[in-house]
């Protein structure tokens, strides 16, 4: 077969519903850091000083550095990147819109969490892929040191003042829910991405008891997160 | 002298009013890149589709590349590039307050317009002074297809709607304007940068009259812009 990888990956890729559900997915990261590159430079205008700024549009600037990436594989695979990632459109746009932080400190805990939050849940979907694309979803993930400055600055917040860690732990909780309000939409309408987690005849899927332990496992992790600066989830 | 460069540049860097000048002029152009990029990423919200705004948001991301490098040089010249950049952030701060595009076809002009602007301005400083400042500040100049992309979409726009280009020529005049008072109240407040026009012992100067040809070429190039598009400068 001409279009077979060395990995085999293009056995998997004569399945019709697999490559869709791979465009679909690839669409929906790529969407994802295109808006959170936005939204982290936008966050960045909240920044106390011109450093914070810098080191907050660093980050921004490596999320739009994946899209390229993205979009390559998807034209790689015959689709196009835009039209892939208008289905997510509406539904990352409305988490933005949902969780506009109203301070520096909102936006460090935004950045931190949600990115956490969508890397966590790629990571989970990933593993049910052919290695090259699951090998770009983890490269694309990369948050180059974005939880580490989060991680430094909300904890000094906090020790600041400490009256600010019953509003963060309210903030990250809804964060979370807004994530999964629309990751549940997002689920519901898009069929590829589900048959993806449902499995084919040779990729092992998730059954609903599968599904239940892997959003545990991400709702342990983001509680692990919140620890991590002093947050209670 | 151990801080002689193969180039020679070690010897100018000897003089700490060079020194000093060439810290400004550096800090002045990483500032302005940093704004460049927020003001970009800004107005990418304005584009009319998706493909249009990553098309904005990339330049955004180049301009921010060069800021690390302009920020690197500075500390190699052992100053702080925070400590460099703000006596210009009012300045910049100011043009951008003053010159937020209220539509995509505006903020391609500043896009475009502002971009060229400040890469002649740059351009013409550079021819004075050492060679390894001088590649520095024309690599951060490269603006990767940035001027092609505003001048086609400008174009279509204006031949969809020809009454746009008198209200997009105006516009042009206003940031013309804005750029030449921003520039005049830096030039009046940062002494080592007027020096550096000024020339030292070893390094030609401009006097007035080749200062005013600076300005007339800066102008030109400006009015050629403008006529590239279809505006009347």
């Amino acid at each position: 077969m001409s279009d077979s990888q060395p990995d085999g990956s293009g056995v998997v890729f004569e399945d019709p519903d697999y490559r869709l559900a791979v465009v679909d997915l690839l669409g929906v990261i790529a969407y994802g850091e295109l808006s959170a590159f936005e939204s982290l430079v936008d966050d960045a205008k909240l920044a106390p000083t011109v450093r914070d700024k810098v080191e907050m549009a660093a980050m921004a600037s490596l999320e739009f550095g994946h899209v390229a990436r993205l979009h390559d594989r998807i034209r790689e695979l015959g689709s196009d990147p835009f039209e892939a990632m208008a289905p997510f459109e509406r539904a990352i746009d409305l988490f933005h819109a949902h969780t506009a932080p109203s301070d520096w400190n909102e936006g460090l805990v935004k950045a931190y969490v949600g990115d956490g939050l969508a890397a966590d849940f790629y990571r989970e979907i990933a593993a049910y892929l052919d290695a090259e694309t699951r090998d770009l979803i983890i490269a694309s993930l990369d948050d180059s040191g974005q939880a580490v400055f989060a991680v430094r600055h909300i904890r000094q917040a906090i020790d600041d003042d400490p009256k600010l860690s019953g509003r963060l732990a309210l903030w990250g909780r809804r964060l979370m829910g807004e994530a999964l309000t629309q990751a549940q939409h997002v689920a519901a309408e898009r069929d590829a991405l589900s048959a993806l987690l449902a499995g084919g005849i040779d990729r092992p899927g998730l059954d609903l008891a599968a599904i239940g332990r892997m959003f545990t496992r991400i709702t342990e992790r983001h509680n692990e997160r919140m620890a991590e600066v002093g947050l209670s989830a």
